[in-house]
């Protein structure tokens, strides 16, 4: 990871994810790492924090994810727009070289076996939650946040801080058909005359 | 409703929550209305389209859909970003008149007896799908979309079109402590060269 990577309190990771960003799931199983993206991502509870994701079970990815118990959600910026949709769209199933073609690159963090994108805004290492009836009816994964990292040119003190940065690193919030949102303007609610 | 309010075919209704906007969690039951703010709320599934909400115990709203059985979830605007905050941090259970202090209000729509905020801009209507497990384990709710509806001057042909539109009609995405952002650019991938 690079020198602007900081750890984020557990207590705060919910952060990380409570404006909706559109995230990259990432697994690691039996020597195979793949990477998709997900809309459908959302956090769940604060302490231990906790979060729901949507894997579709055409998915290589839930396959690791239910192999290894484990998996990272981060948080890719416009500057990974073409990577987010190349991994939304392509399967390794189909194609074996998935990673590389979509100029995926892959980082380790020290106490972790996760595959984790550099490049992201921020990183949530979960544990999954076995919740069986959800998974099989809904596609519906619990994670446990068991470790979480932000860019600190764009989150620090707990608070995204996009207003300051470049705007390649804003987050992507995803439509349909190719049509992505960055996040955009900052506004701040006085909560002592709200 | 007023006159740029069109329905959205149910299959084009996770598009209303792809990408991530705080919400509006509105309900009815026993002739009392309450309303209040969610950035917990995801899309589920396509179709049928259904979504989760995390609805705290502490909360009113929550009892109310309990005893429904129905709810909507809303999308407000910047216009509302008062409005959101402020039913997002105060209680009827405390405050009785919650609704009128926070200048909510509500508007019918014909064949459904649930209380639509005004403003917003974009509506669904839900049937709780009952999981008493995740209710009370993770305050985790699963609702079924059963209409809805949104304002043609941001949502039209199936997409967000918040580009040409007036910057008070842009959906909310909250952080923590009074901290939201407005959905910002739109950036579109050419899914033929992608």
């Amino acid at each position: 990871m690079d020198s602007h990577i900081a750890p984020v309190a557990l207590e705060k990771a919910y952060r990380l994810l409570n404006h909706g960003p559109t995230v990259l799931v990432s697994a690691r199983h039996d020597g195979v790492d793949n990477v998709m993206a997900a809309a459908w991502a959302c956090a769940l509870d604060f302490s231990p924090p906790k979060l729901t994701v949507v894997l579709d079970k055409a998915t290589r990815t839930r396959a690791l994810v239910e192999g290894s118990g484990t998996f990272v959600i981060q948080v890719p910026t416009v500057a990974l727009l073409a990577l987010t949709h190349q991994v939304g769209t392509r399967s390794l199933i189909d194609e074996p070289a998935k990673l590389a073609n979509a100029d995926v690159k892959l980082v380790e963090i020290e106490g972790y076996d996760l595959p984790f994108v550099a490049g992201c805004a921020a990183w949530l290492a979960c544990k999954v939650v076995p919740e069986p009836h959800n998974q099989q009816t809904y596609d519906l994964f619990i994670g446990e946040v068991v470790g979480a990292w932000a860019d600190t040119r764009v989150f620090r003190n707990g608070h995204w801080e996009f207003a300051d940065a470049d705007p390649s690193l804003r987050s992507l919030h995803y439509v349909a058909g190719g049509q992505f949102y960055a996040i955009g303007e900052s506004l701040v609610v006085d909560e002592k005359t709200a």
